[in-house]
């Protein structure tokens, strides 16, 4: 049976060939073309309809009245060929009056046909047109025979879009596509504009037919081995996250990639004359016809999987294999793509990535890790946005409520761009307050620190206002490495964000990977703990995995040779693991001491409290640390035991709840008494009116995002220590209702800079 | 060409029946069947090596020289017959003696034989002979002939087996599998012996040549129709955990259901003549020998899932579609499935019952919390025990570490009955001191409750010595049930509970479902949370879908009436969630007292302290409540951060840490203050030592495990309250190194009876 499909198929084809060669008006073609077909498939009747202005108008017939011709439109959905268009589907009918979409057209003499079978002709996904074929006997058209149509509609949709028959087809989806508003999952806040880039290009199919069949197949055969090396390759990296895709995708990729059926098919697509390009895109076509009909989400789930790897191996066969990132950003732009990995984010031009669109993502992956560092806005959980939009269009992203508007017209830009201009007004407001000093009205100076985790970060230090760096994040080189970061490298960055630092302090917190930032270098760190974020992580992992920390420990004490090195543990639970981790630094500097290296002026041991039983332990710890860091960020998520990943807890806890404030002070009281210096990092700290409270309960140095810095200070600089203090001690004594309104009152009573 | 071997099977097929149906010795008949392999095969030689005394002897030929028959023997793994049988793989050589595994026998007169080809004969997975076929000239088999080796193959397989041609030769393996040290992960911890049952049995093809071909075919489509019905059922309610397969593994199952190609091919063997049991066993065998060459553990674990299926398609095709439960179990039983649902394990004879087996399972799965409450034994996570073990060999499980040992030699058996014996003679122990009271001899009375979460466990309540139900799970009857328990079902639970427990008092905890407790008629309640633990569940969940809180509150209400209602909130993190689920369920009451219904004489309203942001307001919760339960299991992995789930995390924190000790006295000094009792409900508390130190630090009620009643009693008569309060005062001041042990050697000392 596919051999006849084929056989079919090829005859058309090298028919068409031939009516394209020769020269000739468009009409013309087209009438060739129709009568080509009824002839090879014996049928009494052959059309092609166009869509023109939205309509679909005949265009040629063999076997209806030709007064009809540019006579006949049918709206999309309307009337069988309607149906066709709008739904992508193919129609089957024995008995074409019998099917509740149909409606006749006198005018085109069709009553006397009874089965009738169509099919979409489809470029770029949407519809341009239909084929349709008639017949006087009530018989249904066999599968080889509609299969043979969809060859051949495909062919035709290379010649109409490129425009060798009619002008403008094309463009009619284009034109009806206004805008779109969708709403995904706020991964990174902020506003972006800019074009729609995909990250992975779809490729067009230029020519479909084949001028030496056994090339072609070649070249599919090539192709299907390289994609097969690819996806093997990916699935190495990507059991750990470092690639942007799942595993479990990976794995669908893989039986698909190793799927005899699918290659198959584009195999006797090929047989049937078709190029490599366009038997893969024949295939998927099909593919995407029958599964419309069986309405099922897991499978529809497959097909997704199916698409990636059916676009893949266009681009592989097409040979454009690169990523965006590989052309390069030519203007503003807005990246879309089903997932993205943390390197590859960094690949592209910080300069034009202004947004980035996932179909997937998560908020604890890498990636978005990466990109909330780097200030791109990222809305994730858009499930059919490689659908939605074509590249170049527009696309304004309101990351702040996780909304997006595709193609937007010339009133919705406008606010956007209103709201934009607020934003950036405010922004250079506070920039003009970075720079002051972050003193109080009644003369108390607050320390204020940047996070940083990148080189990059500590070039800007100096524009950022900040006083320092209260929490580098030496993690994020493992994420972004697709090998394990050595102490040469881990070496270099530090000396390069100490040099970039100058004299502005700088404080090292050793690696917090495992849990949910599994590196694929450390196969076995990698687990499928029920609870990663209260997993085998941070220093948990680094002293049962010693080797990594002391490396790290060597990179540390010799980048900071001659000066200051401050170095704190993270995800500390009980005082014997920070006695763990600094008798092994301890031991590094003997190492080093010995080894006559130039060594640190000075250390100070840090340890991060952000697991709550480490408050228990106050008076066992702070005797033992130079400086206690507070990490908000955990420590509110196991206080409340709220996952902050989980979008139905985002409202439920508030940090200005009286639980976290009295927990709060009580670490800070016990710091103060013995003498330890405190600083908050984390979220809650950049915000003004957190941080307020923050301040009215004994805070008084912080580390927060480079961004908070100015609306921070400005907050500072219109407060009254005593005042607030006076104020927090009595609600923390008997909370109200609503603790947030009663702050919020209080501020602006008192004429609090609240951005 | 499937057709070219259909054909020479189903010829080969023919030839065999009438082999089969004449009369004569074993001898006779394989002799003939040679003669008909070879003829038919246009074979200059074939053979046929069956496996006696765990060699693989020469029983047959044609070709070869006859006296070489039972003459020539070779061992497992030996020569190009013995590596066939020892791998289960087939060779297909053009020129024997170029193969490694090449052994030259004289006796045969096969050196002037090239070409050989060779299939294993199999039985229940297990090699039992060698069908060979060889040839002068060097060329290949075609795999159409060798497809037809396969075929007869299994036919030879069924007559041997059917004891028709020889005696003995299936037992070769048997005899030789000695005892087999498996380890897997500790589910439910506990001892058990008994032999291996199949929770899905597996079915042993009795017949192969098909009578009427056509028959067959029809019992496959019909097989194939139930199969992808019951796949479908499952997929729905296996998506929330009530089903035992994870829904991953289902989504494969439904792939391979509607593949065609595996359909196909189990056709094509129908085609050449084989049962429809036959031929899903004959294409399952296939689909294992090609697997085995591809060294790919992700499809590999593919294979599993076609192998279930297939299995099921086996299951139902010979109407042997029940589990073991159905069948009844007649001694004392280990069961072993893949996976098992909650209402699954209760299904079987609990006095039968002694263990299970999991291929996968994890810690959190509803099944595992329901195997713990009905104490049996389970261990996870052993992936390939269903290939380990038959049917009926004894097993030995050791809960304690994990690990199994099949098929125990005597002095392993001997060993573990006497570790058995050993902990039955501690419980008869105990069973004595159960019913005594637990006052201290300084003559505190410490209220001993129990936890339970079935009915049975109330009826239990009076043979178990404590004094009432201190934390009755309401969850479990959701977590066993396929749909919503209603107002109804609920409410016959509840009374048959109270009236079980008499004038005992019960404390109901409401509902603590969502997170890693998803349920099938909740659907969005399931989620996909990255920390399910931390996520939306218990009191957070029931507050934001009330519905199912009001039927709750009704159902405690009215089984309640004329009796004192004592219930209590799981999970809250902040006073005004107690707050709002009192006034529910106060709304309720009132609804209640408006129907003229009956109420409770009294109603006892209390909050689960179980997240650490608790603690901190306890001003505020204190003069709310009636009493206070505090949840050790869950809190503790707050505190901590550390999911109790992750292995690697479980010697890392210890219960008698002082942050957990200063946290909990912190909370019951305060609830003392208050004048609200406090209960510890939890493992914890049923540990004696951990036990001694709660009463160390002011605990006067817990609620544990009724095993734990006796242990706990005991330590409770043989401490002094003072003495022990005055040695945690002292501790906690000045926390020793190790606490553990300072704790143990006190009680050593102060002769305190820890178990």
């Amino acid at each position: 049976m596919p051999l006849t499909a084929s056989t079919a198929a090829r005859e058309i084809l090298t028919g068409l060939h031939e009516v394209m060669a020769k020269r000739g008006s468009a009409q013309v073609k087209l009438d060739q073309v129709v009568d080509l077909i009824a002839g090879k498939m014996a049928s009494e009747v052959c059309s092609i309809y166009l869509l023109r202005d939205n309509k679909l108008e005949l265009f040629a017939t063999h076997g209806l009245r030709k007064e009809a011709v540019h006579v006949t439109r049918l709206g999309m959905g309307e009337g069988l060929v309607g149906t066709i268009a709008a739904e992508g589907r193919i129609l089957n009918l024995d008995e074409a009056a019998d099917h509740p979409g149909f409606v006749y057209r006198p005018e085109t003499g069709e009553e006397r046909y009874h089965s009738f079978a169509g099919v979409p002709i489809v470029r770029l996904e949407s519809p341009i047109g239909v084929l349709a074929v008639q017949h006087a006997d009530p018989r249904r058209y066999e599968e080889v025979e509609i299969e043979a149509l969809q060859t051949v509609a495909m062919v035709l949709s290379e010649m109409i879009a490129g425009a060798r028959l009619v002008d403008g087809a094309r463009r009619g989806r284009l034109r009806s596509a206004g805008p779109l508003r969708l709403s995904g999952l706020r991964l990174v806040a902020g506003m972006a504009k800019g074009e729609a880039v995909f990250h992975e290009p779809r490729v067009v199919v230029e020519h479909t037919v084949a001028e030496d069949t056994e090339a072609e197949r070649e070249r599919v055969y090539g192709a299907f081995r390289k994609m097969r090396e690819q996806i093997d390759n990916m699935t190495r990296e990507a059991e750990f996250g470092i690639a942007g895709e799942h595993q479990e995708i990976l794995e669908t990729y893989r039986m698909f990639a190793y799927d005899e059926g699918w290659s198959r098919r584009i195999n006797e697509a090929i047989d049937s004359g078709l190029t490599a390009e366009a038997a893969i895109e024949r295939v998927q076509q099909r593919t995407r016809a029958r599964m419309r009909e069986i309405d099922d989400p897991l499978l529809q789930e497959r097909m997704h999987d199916l698409e990636d790897l059916s676009n893949r191996l266009l681009r592989i066969v097409s040979g454009r294999m690169g990523t965006a990132a590989q052309t390069g950003l030519t203007r503003d732009t807005v990246l879309i793509a089903r997932n993205l990995g943390p390197a590859e984010i960094l690949e592209y031009d910080r300069r034009r990535l202004k947004g980035v669109l996932l179909e997937e993502g998560s908020l604890t992956s890498h990636m978005t890790i990466v990109a909330r560092a780097i200030g791109v806005p990222v809305i994730g959980r858009l499930p059919d946005i490689r659908h939605s939009v074509q590249e170049g269009e527009q696309i304004l992203v309101d990351g702040d409520n996780g909304s997006i508007i595709i193609r937007p017209n010339r009133a919705l830009t406008t606010g956007f761009e209103h709201r934009m201009a607020l934003s950036q007004k405010r922004r250079a407001e506070f920039a003009a307050v970075r720079n002051l000093p972050a003193k109080t009205r009644d003369g108390v100076e607050i320390g204020v620190m940047v996070n940083a985790g990148l080189a990059e970060d500590a070039v800007a230090l100096a524009a950022s206002g900040a006083d320092g760096i209260g929490l580098f994040r030496t993690e994020f080189q493992f994420l972004i490495s697709a090998t394990l970061p050595g102490r040469d490298r881990q070496l270099r960055l530090y000396t390069k964000v100490l040099e970039a630092a100058g004299d502005k302090p700088v404080i090292f917190r050793t690696v917090d990977i495992g849990g949910d930032k599994a590196l694929p270098y450390l196969a076995d760190v990698h687990d499928e703990a029920e609870n990663p974020a209260m997993g085998w992580r941070a220093l948990r992992l680094s002293l049962d995995r010693s080797t990594l920390m002391k490396a790290q420990a060597r990179a540390l004490i010799e980048a900071s040779a001659g000066k200051v090195l401050r170095v704190m543990f993270p995800m500390i639970s009980e005082p014997w693991e920070y006695e763990e981790a600094r008798a092994l630094l301890e031991e590094q500097l003997e190492w080093a001491r010995q080894g006559h290296r130039k060594l640190p002026k000075r250390v100070e041991y840090g340890a991060m409290l952000e697991v709550p039983s480490l408050a228990e332990m106050l008076d066992q710890l702070l005797p033992r640390i130079d400086f206690l860091s507070i990490g908000t960020n955990d420590l509110t998520q196991f206080l409340f035991a709220a996952d902050r990943s989980d979008p139905r807890l985002a409202e439920r806890y508030d940090w200005l709840s009286p639980a976290i404030l009295r927990f709060l002070k009580r670490v800070l009281d016990a710091a103060r008494a013995a003498n330890v210096p405190v600083r908050i990092c984390g979220e809650m700290a950049g915000r003004p009116l957190e941080a307020m409270a923050l301040i009215g309960i004994g805070a008084e140095n912080v580390s927060i995002t480079p961004a908070a810095v100015g609306p921070i200070k400005a907050m500072v600089r219109s407060i009254d220590t005593a005042e607030v203090r006076a104020r927090l001690d009595a609600v923390l004594a008997k909370p109200p209702r609503d603790m947030r309104k009663a702050l919020a009152d209080w501020a602006r009573r008192h004429s609090v800079t609240i951005s």
